[in-house]
């Protein structure tokens, strides 16, 4: 079909006013063109052929593009015309629609597939497309396990910084110091030399109030430099780089856009940041802004490999391994960190990504174990290993553990969203950096006094974890002595308590109020803060506490009937640090309602199946505790605040609406946008986007008989009509638009008509209006859709959006179904 | 509306072949009814008042149940008339619908809800039904570990009686009876006065040849006898029992009845069935047959809850636990189990369906590890610790002995699949007890004179898997000495290799070939057969001569430039064990195409995050080696050889056809089968169904515009009818039948007309004809379906089953589309 192009001068759109008076002539009748717009035009048929679309249902179907073989002419998308550049991208904070991703993604492998034999250049490329999803989980395993042995490293020293300084070299924490200078010890090893803190080195004195009261201060010093200093740089360069990023990366692994959040300028600040926010003593972990780093890497690294970055829905694979590896790094558990990429976060998450996360998960490992930065060859600081059974008993205290951290978790959640809450909707919100200085002053000066608080968190958890042996000197081991000379290098029997455990009991319970208190206003400043170590430091104390309150008892009552068979005199029955793990699991779990990945993580740590059913019994019953008080974790509770346009899969919906109460446009609205498939005008079509603000709109035979054709975006509408103007000639504002194979027969003075078929959506998903609101979410949730058609008898009746679906959900709950935000 | 009901005597159905002949007419006109079929009649209108269909789109929409308020009233089912009994079951051999089973439950649940505040005996039950999802997973944990526990120490008893007999207490096994007699010293174990071989027993002599004979004969005498025992158990009581059970517990969990597969007699005969295998020595595990013995427990258990008897996909739930309570207590691995049951089994795996998982899973492990079967408080026979690390350089032979394992698997699935094709096809099929006799015999004859082929397997891989201590008395520690007796209790330096290990690594390629050939043949007997043990075999002998071989090149070259740097003479630097592990993995990879799950169950048996990079590495490789020449794995073979109508989750479509081209009706076919909503008679009904044997027809408004109302199951039509000639009255073969809301106007001498609008699926799930297959897979496979219409502009065109999709799929394979045989 020869095409012949003339030349034409079309006008760019007039002011919307105007247009919507056509628009509005539109709709009660054909609108009267105005000619002043059109200086010259043309016309020309590209197809003249009508070939009308006769169904006849069942016997002697002819297929329009002959016969059933399949061939690349039946496929969707119109070979004929060049794919129009931009179409199938989205705009920033918009949904993404996973079937048309993963068509594309078929679609640009079958490709590649058939041009391999092509050449030995088509072959290479085609093996570089197969291997880079390899590729890219390995480098993004590289990288998030190098940055959290940068991290775990700097802020060590950091940390150190806040007490002291090492003479010897001053890139030294306090451990690596006392390590190099040869005159320590393994008894005396907190005492070294080479190590002077601030008031040894300014004062020139190590003991007396003096010294204590120029160390405190050089600690909130220090506190406050790190805190200004984290708070600035995120104000400064990349305000995305504040809080844990858990609930957002949920949210764009669920199909969202929100553009720069994983980009390199939020890594480089979320990394610097993070060492600050964790040196500066603030009640926050760096274990969930882990996540996000790693992420940031697998979003970076998937702009290496077009495969990735040209496709939204297989970047959301890369992400999910990235979120694995991020959790692998956190804790040291590879396949803990695949089960929260599962069970946690993930949206979308194939059997491919189970394997390509586990890998990821592993390189990370590895890479953060050959750093060392703990230097116990560990991957985390708090590995423990116990060696005694647990009775069944005890499993009365896990529970009670478990009630505990479900509390905690219900508590803690209401509390900080009531207080985040404020700050968005408060002017107090506008100024952060007053606020994190003002939180980091309060930790950092109730903090110094106690040593539980004093110290870095991770360390407090591996002191609590870690059971009472013979080389252990800490405070909370001070038990009063019993036994031999001969005997003491038994593992810990029972013993009675003496005063350092009395007095270290108070020092926790006061650490525990506070770091309760100061969670709640921690989380959700704008400095990246996780929530894992806190919380689990919250539930290690409590549980150290427990066990040695159990273990008393135990060691006083041991005629009683609870103890009497297995737990005698000397005998070691009791593990305190055993509670204190099954606090922290308790805990975390409560405020997060993880479960599984939750236990295994936990079970990676002590590497016993032995415990794993105390922490099921502990994080269970937190679990059921807190879906009590609420069925939303801390992340889900973040997402709905921010109004992030999240579907979780988790949460069933059990109401018994039908797609016919929920569907736009409702009684009083206006009706349903739509387009008909050969009769508008591009005029008519340009009005009709510029009236309405839909993301698309449904495309029917006739206003007549509303039966559906398809569904066009107003995205790639407009993009093909600016890319018509641009390269066809002929286009004109009074041009035909037409959606069908073939052009409709128009007048022989009819300008060149404008061909849509390309980006029209032959395939949209439809549901009648008669069916349940449970199915359409679950069509929702398992295909990833943005939108959905409703019709009744085969004509169309309106739409559904996951917005629709998502502020419905609100509505039978009670809640504002505005706080739906997005799109 | 009052009902007034008069007597009516309704004949029973006419011949068909008078009703085939009614039926053409109604075909191409409209029928003359038959009028002495009916002798008496009457008429009712239960509601008069027609309300005509108008939905005018968008604006001022009316809702005809009055409002958008969410009301029972509003939902599917039709709450006026009674439910009725049997509508929504299955026949066997039929395909489940997810979709309505998700929604049977969410109704029953809402119900349950509603009532609790009524009584406390209603509140009672709903605790008992929110509960019933632990008890029964729990139930099932307890059982599965139980018998798993049986299983053990039978088999073990039952496989030494081949040998010999204890004297002192006939029901201990060898090892057990050595433990008891006082006289044995740790060195001499093996030799106990009190257990006797059969020679010492019979001839009275324990050496010379004719013990040896005696031995050789009553060792095949007992293979035979126990073969012959399981095969005529298996054929008479429960024929389901053979095999391994995966392909059709696969099959089963991908929504497909086969009743009694997983019942009570299947239970019992495979747990006795696989005891008697085992111990007749056939190359075959007991692994793959406990999952199908822990998913016929979930399954048993089950009926005790109405939550899951009665519903199919909450079934499914259950027995997605109970799988990855099988594994668990298979190999001793809990979360590989879990990862088993998510990657390989399991169809539908909702995340609250992780967490029951891994509740069964180490409900069993505990069980288990409370029987210890194997008296060492381990949960497998093959549990190893090793302490040296491995090398960058000895990934190489990890890698190979990945590319032997997956060749070695895709040799045995072709190799094993033409053998059962064979079977399956020829008159050798016939005779199955011979084949297992004959089977059975030659490998008693061949195995005797070997001792790793006469040996348990599970001890061989044991023994493969240990690394030589100072305490190993076995042949393949048999290594020259070269050390003083002082450094004797260190752990095993490299040595050069002594007699014995020469000897046993002829008797191990011996051992490889055999078991090679046998497993071949062994696959697919009528015996319950596991495939997991056999291959890890396979794997463990090559990957130990690997790790002898590259043990002894690095003590004879320890110069090279390979070795030199971390094998000095005399350290410690090659674990045999460790290649038979990685060999094993391999292999194991090889025939099933597992990966992560694989990788977890055997760092669950070592323990160590430090082997996982060479599994990870052998596993990787012997999948993409495996998956180069054929993507089934073994299970998916079988499933394929037997027709199940299995959508594999894993397999991506990629093809580009249309819907249109695989739906039904084809072009040469006759017209689709569809029922209109409101002018077909009973008989006319009747005469659709009994001419077609669709499982279900689609209902549209009308033959002209043939616009879809519904879809109405064959089985509920035919139980509906059924059900309204024995209870309502008034019906008649010309009874008007409508799936309306409203009856039609009929004349008023019309008989009562019957109404099914509450077997009628409203939302019945359409595609576009231009839908790319692509997505109706997708579709397909992540909601669950049995059918979907497909509809062309708003009409409908045709359906696809899943029938169909799998037929289309056979055939883009050049298979044959007929090889589906199941519905």
């Amino acid at each position: 079909m020869g095409q012949i192009i003339e030349e034409i001068n079309l006008q760019r759109q007039p002011a919307p006013s105007l247009f919507s008076s056509i628009y509005k002539h539109k709709m009660y009748g054909r609108a009267a063109w105005p000619n002043h717009y059109i200086t010259s035009f043309s016309f020309l048929f590209s197809e003249t052929d009508d070939l009308p679309n006769k169904v006849q249902i069942g016997s002697n179907y002819v297929m329009s593009n002959g016969g059933g073989a399949p061939s690349s002419t039946t496929h969707l998308l119109d070979f004929l015309e060049e794919p129009i550049p931009g179409v199938g991208t989205y705009d920033d904070f918009h949904t993404i629609d996973w079937v048309r991703e993963k068509c594309k993604d078929r679609e640009r492998h079958r490709k590649i597939n058939s041009k391999k034999k092509e050449s030995a250049w088509e072959f290479t490329k085609s093996l570089y497309d197969a291997w880079s999803g390899w590729l890219v989980v390995t480098l993004t395993g590289l990288a998030s396990g190098a940055l959290a042995g940068l991290i775990d490293i700097v802020a060590d020293w950091m940390n150190d910084l806040k007490e002291g300084v090492c003479l010897s070299a001053m890139w030294f924490n306090h451990e690596q110091c006392c390590w190099t200078s040869n005159e320590t010890t393994f008894a005396e090893r907190d005492k070294c030399p080479q190590w002077k803190s601030w008031a040894e080195l300014i004062l020139g004195q190590a003991e007396g109030p003096g010294s204590y009261i120029m160390n405190y201060f050089m600690y909130i010093y220090w506190a406050l430099s790190f805190a200004f200093l984290a708070v600035c740089l995120v104000k400064v360069f990349a305000p995305y780089a504040c809080g844990s990023g858990i609930p957002e990366i949920k949210t764009i692994l669920s199909g969202f856009i929100i553009r720069g959040y994983l980009g390199k300028w939020t890594l480089m600040i979320k990394t610097i940041t993070l060492v600050l926010a964790v040196a500066s003593g603030l009640s926050l972990g760096k274990e969930g802004p882990l996540v996000h780093v790693a992420c940031c890497c697998g979003n970076i690294f998937s702009y290496l490999f077009p495969k990735y970055s040209k496709n939204e829905a297989k970047k959301r694979e890369v992400l999910s391994a990235a979120s694995a590896a991020g959790v692998s790094v956190a804790f040291g558990a590879p396949i803990g960190g695949v089960l929260f990429s599962l069970e946690e976060v993930s949206y979308y998450f194939p059997l491919k990504t189970l394997w390509r996360s586990f890998f990821a998960a592993l390189v990370a490992a590895f890479v953060l174990r050959s750093i060392n930065p703990f230097g116990n060859s560990r991957l985390v600081l708090f590995y423990v290993e116990y060696h005694t059974p647990w009775y069944l008993f005890e499993l009365i205290p896990f529970i009670l553990l478990g009630v505990f951290g479900g509390l905690w978790g219900a508590f803690f959640i209401r509390a900080n969203i009531a207080w985040c809450r404020r700050r968005k909707s408060t002017r107090f919100g506008k100024y952060p950096v007053l606020e994190v200085i003002f939180v980091a002053a309060i930790t950092a000066v109730v903090a110094f006094p106690n040593p539980y608080t004093r110290q870095n968190t991770s360390e407090l958890i591996k002191e609590l974890f870690t059971d009472c042996g013979p080389l252990e000197s800490s405070q909370l081991c001070q038990y009063r002595s019993q036994m031999n000379g001969s005997k003491a290098f038994t593992d810990n029997p029972n013993r009675p308590a003496g005063p350092g455990v009395y007095a270290a009991m108070w020092q926790l319970c006061l650490a525990l109020i506070f770091k309760i208190i100061m969670t709640i206003f921690t989380f959700g400043l704008k400095v990246p803060s996780g929530l894992f170590i806190p919380s689990m430091a919250i539930g290690a104390i409590a549980g150290r506490i427990v066990g040695i309150a159990v273990e008393q008892l135990a060691y006083y009552h041991h005629d009683w009937f609870l103890f009497k068979e297995w737990c005698e005199v000397g005998a070691d029955c009791i593990t305190p640090g055993l509670y204190a793990m099954v606090g922290a699991a308790a805990c975390l779990g409560g405020v997060t309602r993880m479960t599984v990945s939750l236990v295994v993580i936990v079970f990676e740590l002590t590497g016993g199946l032995e415990y794993i059913v105390p922490l099921m019994a502990a994080v269970m019953t937190s679990k059921w505790v807190g879906d009590a008080f609420g069925r939303e974790g801390i992340y889900e509770a973040h997402i709905r605040l921010n109004g992030y346009p999240f579907l979780d899969a988790k949460e069933e919906f059990t109401h018994i609406t039908l797609a016919r109460e929920v569907m736009r446009p409702r009684r009083s609205d206006p009706p349903l946008a739509v387009l008909t498939q050969d009769d508008l005008t591009v005029e008519e079509l340009q009005s009709t986007i510029n009236e309405t603000s839909y993301n698309g709109f449904p495309v029917i035979v006739s206003k007549e008989s509303q039966r559906l054709v398809g569904f066009a975006l107003r995205r790639d509408i407009t993009i093909a009509i600016e890319n018509a103007r641009r390269k066809q000639e002929g286009i004109m504002l009074n041009s035909r638009v037409y959606f069908t194979q073939h052009a409709p027969t128009l007048p022989a003075d009819s300008p060149r008509p404008l061909k849509l078929r390309s980006i029209l959506d032959m395939s949209p998903f439809t549901v009648t209006d008669h069916t349940p609101m449970e199915i359409v979410v679950d069509i929702f949730r398992k295909m990833g859709l943005r939108q959905c058609l409703v019709t009744h008898n085969g004509r169309l009746l309106g739409i559904i959006t996951k917005k629709d679906i998502l502020r419905h959900m609100a509505q039978m709950a009670n809640l504002d179904p505005e706080s739906i935000m997005f799109n």
